[in-house]
């Protein structure tokens, strides 16, 4: 495989990929750079690190609505700039191996998220989430056995809630699978309602899977809380507004045919930060009334 | 056929029916109330009528969550209880003739409603709308070819809203075709929020296909009127409490299994009224402040 067919198959396997969450997505992209930083062609230390670059930044906006992956290569990109390169295998090798760290970090930050969550929720509590979160997933797995109860939408189209319900099956928690348009009868059994992100704004707003907002909504209105957790790598420097939220190909609504029917699949939807309850980064819990946002 | 296994077919296609709406299956079971009227083996005037306002209530218990369905089979087994029986054969036909009567005042009073609803809806909107209705569909008709535009959502998992759409492309108007979590997100594109009804409870609430909850949610968050639109015979006598969602086979939800997982199909929910802005009966516009209740 040469070196732009091994960036083609990695950048679309980071297309394709509808079921993984970012953080894990953003580790796959630091994943790809570590070996590519071994298998590069190029073998003249300012040919190579460019290639290093050129392909972190075609990465970085593979998927405009996960932070983690912009924001771990951005990273990485920083840090391969300052690399000396004078030696190029130990160039190659210290690229690599910031990839890992920065791999290591994300995976660190995720247990220090779902450590202090699982302490917010509590033991006992039911929690109603949609779609697939690793962070969330880590959460339950500090809860399990601790009496807690889930309740688990499909999440259409991708249907990523079945990964998330047959994951929560093997750590022994009592899962209630319904469809997302059951979101709001479902809210009025839980407890507190707990998703993952894949981007948070400037403003305090919240990018995830669609059907989250939803889910918020029906939280306020049932009273129960909504909370969020992620690591801070999720954070996007900018607000709710001037940028797309990413759509996929609509085929996978599998909707009548109609000269005049359009199908959309647009992947996320954004829940302002009035209201978030509360969000867990690895540094700690951030209730409502403690940030300056509204 | 004998009655038995004409009633028993009857009855399961009642059961089984997840696409039509409440109306429609109202008039089917008053056409199968005067099919069995003529094909009823008892001739002894006494056992006839019996026989009659036995599979009367039968069918009305058959769908409890549709009110239609109780109210018009009761007001045909009233009529039947007050017909003279000196007459057998006089005492079938008048049995059937009340049926198509009350079939009748329902379709009037669905085109009632839906020229009540085209009036309040206006011109050149975009109408959001979940799941199927032959009410919203009968005033989407009297405003086809005036700019309305529909977004239309796919309703898991009995996918009614693909019905919804393809007879909305057929009057000629323009659908965006999406998922039920993306309810959320498109709200915010549309000018109202038009639902049906499968029944109107007491305290003002409304009982209607999974999803209508939210989709009132996000219309009341995006600041566009939510609107219900149905016949008074959708009326039921009680509120809120002391009565059960029907829910249909899990089986339908495809769900991951586990042993600790239990899929739920609960076909219906519950808006509150508060969160309803307009209802539309044939009898005219009650907006959310003209009525009593809150």
């Amino acid at each position: 495989m040469d070196d732009a067919e091994f960036r083609r198959t990695r950048r679309r396997e980071l297309v394709d990929d509808r079921v993984s969450g970012a953080s894990q997505l953003a580790r796959q992209a630091l994943d790809s750079l570590a070996e590519f930083a071994g298998s590069c062609a190029a073998d003249e230390p300012a040919t190579l690190r460019a290639a290093l670059l050129d392909f972190a930044e075609e990465l970085q906006y593979t998927r405009p609505n996960m932070a983690p992956i912009h924001n771990l290569v951005q990273r990485w990109s920083d840090r391969v700039e300052a690399l000396p390169d004078d030696d190029p295998a130990g160039f190659r090798r210290a690229a690599a191996e910031a990839a890992q760290e920065l791999s290591d970090a994300s995976v660190r930050a995720v247990e220090e998220v779902a450590a202090h969550t699982a302490a917010l929720v509590g033991a006992d509590a039911t929690v109603i989430t949609h779609s697939m979160s690793s962070t969330v997933h880590a959460s339950f797995r500090l809860l399990a056995r601790r009496g807690v109860r889930a309740i688990v939408s499909e999440s259409r189209p991708g249907l990523e809630g079945r990964d998330q319900a047959r994951q929560l099956d093997h750590l022994g928690i009592p899962v209630d699978f319904i469809t997302d348009a059951e979101l709001g009868h479902f809210s009025g059994h839980a407890d507190v309602a707990l998703v993952g992100a894949d981007m948070l704004l400037a403003d305090g707003a919240l990018v995830n899977k669609a059907g989250t907002y939803l889910l918020a909504l029906a939280a306020r209105d049932r009273g129960i809380p909504f909370y969020v957790c992620c690591e801070s790598f999720k954070q996007a420097p900018h607000g709710s507004t001037g940028f797309d939220l990413e759509a996929a190909d609509p085929a996978e609504l599998d909707a009548p045919r109609g000269r005049q029917i359009t199908p959309h699949n647009v992947y996320f939807d954004i829940t302002p930060a009035r209201l978030i309850d509360a969000r867990v980064t690895e540094d700690g819990v951030t209730r409502a009334g403690d940030a300056a946002s509204s």
